[in-house]
């Protein structure tokens, strides 16, 4: 049996018991999807993406969904910017170079300053997510670092088209 | 004010009601260090640490303590090795390079198969962790990927000094 | 002036004399092409793709290549292993998070037992190159590490559609 | 023969050949040392430190003594920063997370508004590097990234001790 068969038999060994509705590993569940590709240097010694890089998708789909429709600039002293103060995730399911990892968004949470996302990382062509998990982002002043009062009106309108069901 | 003082204003004004001992912020929280020098790359556009390089030191300090103390081989196809199932992190100060970070750990809870491991990040000099957090492995057979029966006795011995009080 | 403007000036005032025919800067000196989906953490402090991120698209254009159409397989010990002897780059314009690098592969040598890598990196819609670079890879037994005595014969006709001109 | 002793005899094998005091592989071709620790991502999926990553420990050496020396200031919009316009490596040896690497760096020229940096990485307690390489920064000012007319006094004096023989 080759590594790569080995690595997918760990689905069925670990977690089949957890595989439900609650855990929003369907594609239904997300609101906003973001091709990521998949890169040499993602997977570890085991041969499978490293755990920690998950975390850089995570990061990767939010932000490119901020700047991209909500008017984030991470450049830009005069507008907020996000810092993340918590996160996690739960590992489902292996996935490796090379392959396309479809990163799935949607909001959990919209507080006075603060945004929690969920994102489920899945495999091209797989219909459960190999990895879900999210963070929290709040949202500060990018010079003083204070949490803003309230989130920019052009934000919260953005932000809601893809708030979870 | 410069970039770096803005940014450690963040810990005043966010979180300094969530600084108790139950965060597990305390070097006396934990067992075991070892000193990560930061890079060049881990500080993002916001000019500190990106949240995702938090787990890849969580990922270097538990392995480094499992291959110099517990007797994991990550090529020996022959020994368990442990995959990562959860993990979790709390934010609650910066941290910038250039640094050295003593990535602190202990062993929350020890399973038929599992260990969950705390890990508390700070800054050289700094008695408070800037980051908490940890994750729970699943230790498998290298080759077919399933849990193991029980961890190795070696393993178990290994793993008692450092767990938590 | 915005960042992203000023950061796309430096291509104008530094380099505008090196934007020769011979520096493989456009896309017809490529004959292969992989999507790369830029990540937050790309980005320095600088707010453009730390220069080592590069290799890293380097790393995974030519390994997807080699395992999508010459049969490389990382985990299989029965198979020959490409190391990388040496590498090298030239930066001549930004890029920065998010975009989409289209990353460029042609190669420029096969020698007995190694193969030599030109890599053009575009930014989505731009005709020039905005890095160009690349290795040279040894193959080697996975075992015992030793030189291949000549490269596999599927191997080496999978690489003759995309030798350079 | 286990995978650690099989990825030490590539050096064997490979470059025996190239070891010579012209490649700037001994520990007295360097002037300034920086002990940066592995990380478990930092290895492939061959077990070895993949060869992206010495590009980081490039970055995080030269910076480190840039910030700490010099009077680089990567976030003050009022001095110079330095961008990097080319780098190379050349790899002679593998190595492996979990070890310290000793970064080892001097000046190989310093132009008008340039320095070209050398560093050679070495192993815990090895006498000869595992990989040469270095970079050339040009110093541009932050804001219009055009480069500087001259490098500031202070900053060429800080060079001095570190210039190669």
């Amino acid at each position: 049996m080759g590594t790569q068969e080995r690595l997918l038999t760990i689905t069925r060994h670990i977690k089949t018991d957890v595989v439900k509705k609650e855990n929003f590993r369907e594609r239904s569940d997300y609101k906003y999807f973001l091709p990521i590709q998949t890169r040499w240097s993602d997977n570890d010694q085991y041969g499978h993406i490293n755990n920690s890089i998950y975390y850089h998708y995570f990061d990767t789909v939010i932000n490119q969904y901020l700047i991209k429709h909500c008017g984030l600039e991470p450049n830009n002293n005069d507008k907020p910017i996000g810092l993340v103060v918590s996160s996690s995730a739960n590992f489902y399911a292996p996935a490796s170079y090379p392959s396309v990892i479809d990163a799935g968004l949607c909001i959990s949470k919209v507080g006075k300053s603060s945004v929690t996302y969920r994102v489920g990382l899945f495999v091209k062509d797989q219909s459960l997510a190999c990895v879900v998990g999210g963070f929290t982002h709040v949202f500060v002043d990018s010079v003083n670092r204070r949490p803003v009062h309230s989130l920019p009106n052009t934000f919260i309108k953005a932000l809601q088209p893809i708030l979870a069901d």
